[in-house]
This record gives C-alpha cells, sequence and structure tokens, in this order.
C-alpha cells in the first residue's frame, strides 16, 4: 500500500538509506528522492538504488514532497529541518531520526514560535557500527523501536493524519512505533542510551590512563569487552548526541552518582546483604529487560 | 608429563572441577581428589569423573598431596587456605583460583606471620555465568590469563620451585601465566573487573528504579544489554568480591569519579572538540584491547 507518493530523504547515509530502501521493498513509497550536500554520495545512492531520483538542490528535491525525513548528522539536523518546513505546505509531514528531540525542538520554536503541526519529530532506536549509504540495509528497522512526538513545544497536538501517517510508513519497514512527548523521550533515551555512553567512554579513559604503568587492558576479558562496547562508538556522532541532550544527560548523571553513592555506603559498612540485595533486584531487572528484549528483536544475541 | 602426583581439589564447582577435569585430560596429573562439603556434590564429580577419589574429611583429602587447589566460595577461600596450609608439608604447593588477593594475604599473615613460600596464591581470569561440578568444562581455562602471585606479604619470594609446578600446571591447561605482586593483581582487577560490576550494577539499579513511571526498559537496545550484560552476575559472589577488594576499588571509584567529573566539565562547557578528542583516545584504546583479546580467546565475539 502507498503511503506516500514522493518521500524525500535529505541525507542519504545509514538512517536514511536504510528507511528508502525498506520503503521501496515494502511498496509503501512510489519515489524516492535523495539530497545530499555530497555529490558522491547521491550517485552512490542513484546507483545502488536506495533512491530514485538524486537532487543536489533543497528546493528542487523539496518540490511536490508529501514526506520528508531528515537523517542528516545530528549537527545539520536542526537548521536543515528548518529549511524544509519554511519550504513545504502545511500538509506535507517532515519527520527526523535525530537521537535527541529536545534541542530541534528548541531551534524549531525559536524560528517559528511553536513547532509546526507537520513537524513529526521522530526516533527509530536502531542503528549500527557502520555508516554511510553503502552500510544501509533494508531490515535495519526490523523489529526495532521508533519514539514519534505527538505534541508540539507548547502542548498543541501534531498534525493527527500526518503522525498518523509517518508512523505508517514505519510499521511499514518493520518498526515498533511508540508516541510521547519530547521530554518523555529525552529524559528516556539519557538513561538508556546516552549516560551508558558516557559512563563507558569514562571508564575507557580511566583505564587508558592506567595501562602504562599496570598493563590493565592485557589482563581484561570479554565482561570489559561487553561493557565497553558502546565506547568504540563514532566520537563525532556521540559528542553532537550529548550535548545535544546536556541537560538530561546531567540529570541523568546526578542520579547515577546518587546511586553510586548508595552502593558506595554499603561497601564501607561492610553491609554485604545490602549489597547482595540490590544485586539481585538488578539482575532480575536485568534478566527481564533482556528477555524482552530478545523477544522483539535478536533471538540469538543474549 | 606428570606435574604433580597428586592433586587435591577443596571445592569441586565449575573453577575446580574444570581444572580437574583439563589437567587429567592433558595427562598432567596422575590421581584427582575431591574434597567438598557437600556429599552431593562429590558424588556427582565423582561419577562424571571429573575427580578420581573422593573424600569429605578435610585431612584424609590433603594425606600425600603434592598440590592442593584451594576452590570453595571466595567467603571460605580464607579459612580453607589456611587449614590445608596448617596439614600440609612446605613442599606441597597449597594455591587456590579467587578473585581476590589482599584478604587472603591479609588472613594468611594474621594465621602464620607471612604467607608460607609454599602457598602459590592465583587467580585464572576466566569463568562462566554457569556454576557447579555439572557446569566443568575441560576447555574453560585455555588461552585465558593467569596470574600467580610472586610474592609472599613481607617482600620474600615464594618458593620457586613451586610457583614453577604450579604455572607448569595451568600451562598444560592451555593458560597464559603472569606472575606479579598482589598489590598490582588487586589494583588490576579493580578497574578491569570489580569496578565494571559495580558501575554496571549501579546503572541497572538507577534505570530499575526510573522504569516505573518512564518504562524505560522497553526503549532499551542492545547497546544497554551489553553495557549491563555483567549486572546478571551471581549476586552473593559479587557481594564477595567487591567487599574483599574493597580498599583497591574504593580507589578505583575515585579514579572513575575524577574522569566522569572532567568529563562533565567538558559538557558543561560546550567543549565539543574536547569531548571528541577523549573519545577518540577511548576508541582507539578499546579496539586495541578487542583486537588483543580476540586474536588471544574468542576471535567470534567481537
Amino acid at each position: 500500500m502507498i503511503i506516500f507518493e514522493r518521500l524525500v530523504i535529505l541525507g542519504v547515509g545509514l538512517m536514511g538509506g536504510s528507511l528508502a530502501l525498506a520503503a521501496k521493498q515494502a511498496g509503501a513509497v512510489k519515489t524516492v528522492v535523495g539530497w545530499s550536500r555530497t555529490d558522491a554520495t547521491l550517485q552512490a545512492a542513484l546507483a545502488s538504488g536506495v533512491i530514485d531520483e538524486a537532487q543536489s538542490d533543497l528546493s528542487l528535491a523539496l518540490a511536490a514532497a508529501d514526506c520528508v525525513v531528515v537523517a542528516t548528522p545530528t549537527i545539520l539536523a536542526e537548521s536543515v529541518m528548518q529549511q524544509a518546513l519554511e519550504q513545504v505546505p502545511a500538509t506535507t509531514a517532515v519527520t527526523d531520526v535525530a537521537s535527541v528531540k529536545g534541542n530541534i525542538a528548541k531551534s524549531l520554536t525559536q524560528a517559528f514560535g511553536s513547532i509546526p503541526t507537520n513537524a513529526i519529530l521522530g526516533h527509530p532506536i536502531a542503528g549500527s557500527e557502520r555508516s554511510g549509504v553503502a552500510a544501509a540495509q533494508a531490515d535495519l528497522y526490523q523489529h526495532h523501536r521508533v519514539i514519534l512526538i505527538n505534541q508540539t513545544s507548547n502542548g498543541q497536538a501534531t498534525d493527527a493524519r500526518l503522525l498518523s501517517k509517518v508512523g505508517q510508513l514505519w510499521q511499514a519497514v518493520g518498526a515498533h512505533v511508540s508516541e510521547m512527548s519530547i521530554a518523555d523521550h529525552d529524559r528516556i533515551l539519557a538513561l538508556t542510551s546516552h549516560l551508558p555512553h558516557f559512563l563507558a567512554y569514562a571508564i575507557v579513559a580511566q583505564l587508558t590512563a592506567e595501562d602504562e604503568s599496570l598493563d590493565v587492558f592485557n589482563f581484561a576479558a570479554g565482561g570489559l569487552r561487553d561493557f565497553t562496547r558502546i565506547a568504540s562508538s563514532e566520537p563525532r556522532m556521540w559528542r553532537e548526541i550529548l550535548l545535544a541532550n546536556k541537560s538530561e544527560l546531567n540529570h541523568a548523571l546526578d542520579g547515577f552518582e546518587r546511586h553510586v553513592s548508595h552502593l558506595r555506603s554499603l561497601l564501607a559498612a561492610d553491609d554485604g546483604q545490602g549489597l547482595e540485595d540490590i544485586f539481585t533486584d538488578v539482575r532480575r531487572s536485568r534478566n527481564d529487560f533482556v528477555a524482552s528484549l530478545a523477544a522483539r528483536i535478536d533471538q540469538d544475541k543474549l
């Protein structure tokens, strides 16, 4: 079923390219138009069939679009989204895939007074350590969560018809759609993603500093490899994400430090039972989380 | 080649059972004697061929041993090791597999004035989320590091012949042996293992506390699953390990908090370049660590 006639992808990398590929395979779109600042990217996307038309001029790319997906790097997303919203009619959905929503909401509010109701802010919780259009894969979003924002900055509801159609597009590519407010999105992602990345970077920084005298990495094993996997994430991208969600990340860090402090006080008091009780609750929570994740996504990666 | 005639395993669980199995398969021991407080464990170990003789009386188990391996839970290791050292001659090696060495060293020093030179403290850096003799596997130590302590508490060298023979036993079961001091061992393990476990428990405790209102786990993905894998570790065992290495863990936590604090100050100052520089160094360190780990152990688990 055709959901959008003319889907315009602004920034044809891993995220945008994968959505284009999957939407075409699902028959959810008639034509996919790609725009990029880099001509080589557009040519590669065209050659590999990720997009049907390539446009290096933004205005030409946006003409006659009924859905625009901003999939540029985080740092460009604010201005590209603003330009798109200035140029398309209010009946055209403009959505995005960025990991933080508060900063985009803020810049759109500054530009337009409030977030336009056809701005359907989105965040597919999926990714890969690879990047670029060559890494695009039609199943990237299969079984993954996509969060769509259902309120503008002043609490007004976003355009219900466009919100529903963008949701249908994501469902067509296999994703599970949830709707929530900007504040809840940024709070949840700070806890589940931004804080863990920040901490993983911090601990590897510490180990690196100690490594010269103690050769610590030489005695580390699989537990540390898994614990620090996210510290191999792309530095430029994560610098941008963490700064974009700075306020919620700080809030999450404060909460984390309170939990560390509590555990340290149990340790200082030799309160083994207190520690064990928390560890037991934690293990139960974490095992429940992993079981439900496996039921959703990747059974073989426990 | 027979390294020990009569290897006595005190505590026949995952660690002791795996060493017994592997040593027998490698032809490195003539007879393996198992001792346990639990009769069912001994019968299971005997039935599955992990041990050749079962003894529920410690003195009878120790008779004529030329190597004694203490492989009980951490909380019992100190007293069992002390009893073994009281009963065997100085020509018999008494070694162990516990994750922390400082606490054992301290209790032996209290009991004997200094650590007896035939006490060859050891720590194979290997394990499994499973436990008990039924989980024993001959390849548990294959390609893993084993740290042997080469100094007693007053800086005296441990018995060179016994240190060498215990090292040979570990090499026979496929492990890579390194020698170091008690202080270096406990400092390294605090950084590479105890601190990560402590932090993983802390972050899952925080997420669990927030989960009721925000449903956070429902929006978490593979990154968090890997980051928190070690928070599913056995609560009783980790309570004991963390308390046993409390002083070095506190030191590691202080260092970690300094790194967190530095990253937070860069975040507060919007110093994107400063963050990116650290993340870039961190990614390089972490990737080097993972590559060398893969070259050593499990190629398929990157």
